[in-house]
């Protein structure tokens, strides 16, 4: 076992009280483990969405100015007058930053389910995985199969179970089919490929012909792009073709939530239906698990009184979900690690090169086909 | 038995292809219950703002033509460009109108729960009570008690097992207090008589000071004004005092659904407690039971992913629930018709009355106080 340094580097994002945004690399104690508990060598950790929204706290990134030294780089960016009133609670708190990762488990606390993993290379949920090494609980943890490697694994965590989590979620609520957004997204064809291989019809939404023509070359048989003149028609079709009452919506601002429960409506009520201005009785739902646009969501309701719209988050469903069904979803991911649930990553980055301008203001465009992986051991 | 002439007259409204309401009344034939129905000689309906959305198919009311003549009225009315697109599927329809009422069931199918309600005056909820006869399911039938008169037990269906269904959906829903607005309705005042009683905090959410001094004469402890300033504190104190989780919304346009979940999120996360950027995880609902503000609903997202939005209905909500609920609930409302589920009229018309334009431009104001019966019999 490699011996455990006293302390260690972490990329921390601090929000100033006159609206600024501080991102760092501060040297801080390695952690203990407490008794359940364990500690990661984090060997890799991807730059998802989720991600950035806590490290870079809306901030114009564009205005990013570098500061410190090569060894220390820092970087500051304004953060707008009308989104600090939304970070009230984290001013002043510097913040460690990284939602998953995977790496070796030096060291663990004294209960069974800690000392099981000693040793193993594991994916894991954490809150501080852009650092060298970080706690986390053997709950969030998943070994990965023999072979596998941390950069294999270092979104096998968020990502598969979230898409996971949307199938589940669609059985144990009685719906049939998915509606997905932001579809061409590394998670979208996770998402794509676990419907193809469980036969769930999933109709993808999309902003742009090539994200379209992506996921239709990975075999996705209902592919709507927002941008097309015929989209609401393309959904009414698509949607009556798949019966999807359910969908998961990333944007979760403007029109879009919208416009899904309106073609679910106008899918289900056939034209010569007899006129209810109740709407029809079939329950539509749409789960909004990100904030892609930061508008409000605007609901224009043509769709009855059966609707729901609501926030999904994984932690929470995760908390709802029996072992027995967390183990076969975790099994699930092991299994097929380089196939259903494989990420691509674009560009490796250490530590200190995530806080270079340039390569930030890269990786925070969120460009669908490029994705980051952090070395943080590099 | 009173006999039963095989014509009547009933209430109709059409829409024109040209963007016109027709309200008339006609001559149909008395309509004959089947094996498990009842009919019913409608005594008395209230005039809800349910049903004033079907008969007036938000028509501009102040533009209304009186036609026809003393014995046959009729009311032309134009309906806005705007809102054609939302009434397609009734364009062409004359379509009956009338939620709920009470009378006298003079004719009964052979099943034994409609032939036990033969003789008996009931309150009922139908599609058609705006007419001298109308059909009625038995479980959709409430023997009044010894006593009661048609008038006591027109409002003695949708109303009452509304407020009781909304106390129901708490208790089922793990939420111990509860939120509503338009509260000074009839509905309302009627649920804050329920939740006085039955011990539940209840946050009444007003539009203007009269309304909150008559809910605050009614005993109300916890009313918030929001035309008033200091509307978005009050709620949240009102909020932190009685820990509602759960909204029940008859606006259903605009702002409001929004500044309540806010609102309940402010008053759960206190100032001190650690930042996430997921909010707080106890789950926040509003349903939207109505349609007041007929502008998009907005949801400005501060409120983290604990939350939900949706829309809530009597009658799924009475099929979702079992016959030992439904029966005590039934029965409570029997009980205390004349005290808790009370509804008072300030005006007594006929069906033709109701067809004079300055009458139906008075009923059509929906002004809090101000409550219309209609005797389809006089």
């Amino acid at each position: 076992m490699p011996e455990i340094p006293a302390t260690m580097r972490q990329l921390q994002s601090l929000v100033t009280t006159t609206g600024e945004l501080h991102l760092s690399l501060e040297t801080v104690d390695t952690p203990q483990p407490s008794e359940r508990d364990v500690l990661v060598r984090v060997e890799a950790a991807p730059v998802n969405p989720s991600d950035l929204g806590l490290m870079l706290a809306m901030a114009d990134v564009s205005r990013a100015v570098q500061g410190g030294s090569a060894e220390e780089p820092t970087v500051t960016a304004p953060v707008p007058a009308a989104v600090m009133g939304a970070l009230k609670a984290r001013v002043g708190q510097a913040m460690p930053v990284g939602n998953e990762g995977a790496g070796l488990v030096v060291a663990a606390g004294a209960s069974p389910e800690a000392q099981a993993l000693l040793g193993r290379t594991v994916g894991f949920a954490g809150g501080a995985t852009y650092g060298e090494y970080c706690l986390a609980s053997p709950r969030m943890c998943l070994p990965l199969p023999d072979g596998a490697t941390a950069a294999d694994g270092a979104s096998s965590f968020v990502n598969p179970l979230t898409a996971l989590g949307m199938v589940e979620t669609m059985r144990r609520e009685g719906h049939t089919a998915l509606v997905h957004t932001a579809a061409a997204s590394n998670l979208g064809q996770m998402l794509n490929r676990i419907c193809l291989t469980d036969g769930v019809p999933l109709v993808n939404i999309v902003r742009r012909p090539e994200q379209a023509a992506l996921l239709r070359e990975q075999g996705a048989l209902h592919v709507c792009d927002s941008s097309a003149p015929t989209f609401d028609a393309d959904l009414v079709a698509a949607l009556r073709g798949t019966g999807a009452t359910l969908a998961f919506d990333a944007v979760g601002g403007g029109q879009l939530a919208s416009q899904i429960l309106n073609a679910m409506e106008a899918a289900i009520v056939t034209p010569d239906a007899p006129y209810s201005r109740y709407g029809s009785d079939v329950h539509k739902q749409v789960y909004v698990y990100g904030a892609l646009d930061p508008r409000p969501i605007e609901l224009r309701r043509r769709f009855g009184f059966a609707w729901g719209v609501g926030g999904w988050l994984l932690t929470p469903f995760l908390a709802r979900t029996g072992p027995d069904d967390l183990a076969r979803m975790r099994r699930r991911v092991s299994d097929e690690l380089t196939t259903t649930f494989a990420s691509h990553y674009t560009d490796e980055i250490s530590l200190r090169e995530a806080l270079h301008v340039g390569t930030l203001q890269r990786y925070a465009r969120q460009a669908t086909g490029e994705k980051f992986l952090l070395r943080p051991q590099s």
